[in-house]
């Protein structure tokens, strides 16, 4: 709600008065920087403060570790699904990976069409697509006619061009610097 | 965790073996597009999953209403300080947003100081500082002299390059595309 000024604090509302209201939005956090999925998991605590159904799907999972999110988002009563519980570098597991993700966008459709939940997170789901491993299409066509309470938030890198159609406000997150860079590790408590 | 493949799942692991843990992190997460903020409760949240303790001090807040994150995140433990509670356009109150500034910014430095938290998070301070309400350099030598547990979190637009200069990681959020250029209303649930 800050206005563009740089110098000197507003002194207006930037607040348009003629804006509509909309029953959901579709939401996507794209490009290579940070904050893509901790951003999409801020709107998630934001809807659970609003007392919304809210549901987590992550497409990607690197390690079996429980993250600092989904025991917090869980605790506070979101539905969490990791399609890629277990997933490794391996390429066996890969193949299994890919299937899980299959199932996992079948669920994620199913919500979008029953609107059983007032936010959808599609956690990179966007690598399911530029992999080829669920249709482009069917998520496109599935968010277009999904029922009209359903908020959806996407996360990825490269989201697809379809996608950014379809979306109501596409945030590309751009890697200004980045502690991995200078060769610092990821770490408990901020990362993951 | 994922690499860059854009076409192909990645075959092998992108974590590097040298990289060094640090005791805690500066992240800074500035643009104009959405997600500053909520990235920045998104890692609070993570942080409170990992049982740190959380202060979050937002440094202007437009409106009198409690946000759905301030809700979940005051449940979760974290402690809240909203220094522009009533925040409003009018210049009067303008002055009175300022005071309230520095003083959540004295304290932020005492939190800075003593260690008492592990994560801060401070929430819009870039425009105090754009605006000469408080002292970038002061920012920057708290920040730079902190006690060394404490990971500190910046949001805002513009972050100036000595802030920029001391962080680990910043991200910088570029609108791509916004609800609010097609005319839609900020949704209560996904945008506070």
């Amino acid at each position: 709600m800050v206005t563009d000024s740089d110098d000197a604090p507003p002194t207006e509302s930037p607040i348009r008065s003629e804006l509509r209201r909309v029953p959901s939005l579709v939401v996507v956090n794209t490009g290579d920087g940070k904050g893509k999925s901790t951003a999409a998991f801020g709107i998630a605590l934001r809807a659970l403060g609003r007392e919304w159904r809210v549901r987590v799907i992550q497409f990607l999972k690197s390690g079996d570790w429980k993250t600092g999110e989904e025991e917090m988002l869980t605790r506070l009563g979101a539905e969490w699904w990791s399609a890629g519980d277990g997933f490794t570098w391996d390429s066996t597991d890969m193949e299994s990976s890919k299937q899980l993700a299959i199932v996992a966008w079948r669920s994620a459709a199913e919500t979008l069409r029953t609107g059983s939940h007032e936010l959808l997170v599609l956690d990179e789901i966007t690598y399911a697509m530029t992999w080829g491993w669920i249709s482009t299409d069917e998520v496109v066509d599935a968010i277009s006619n999904r029922a009209p309470t359903v908020s959806v938030v996407l996360t990825g890198r490269n989201a697809p061009g379809a996608i950014v159609d379809i979306a109501d406000t596409v945030t590309t997150m751009v890697d200004t610097k980045h502690a991995y860079h200078a060769g610092i590790a990821a770490k408990r408590g901020i990362d993951y």
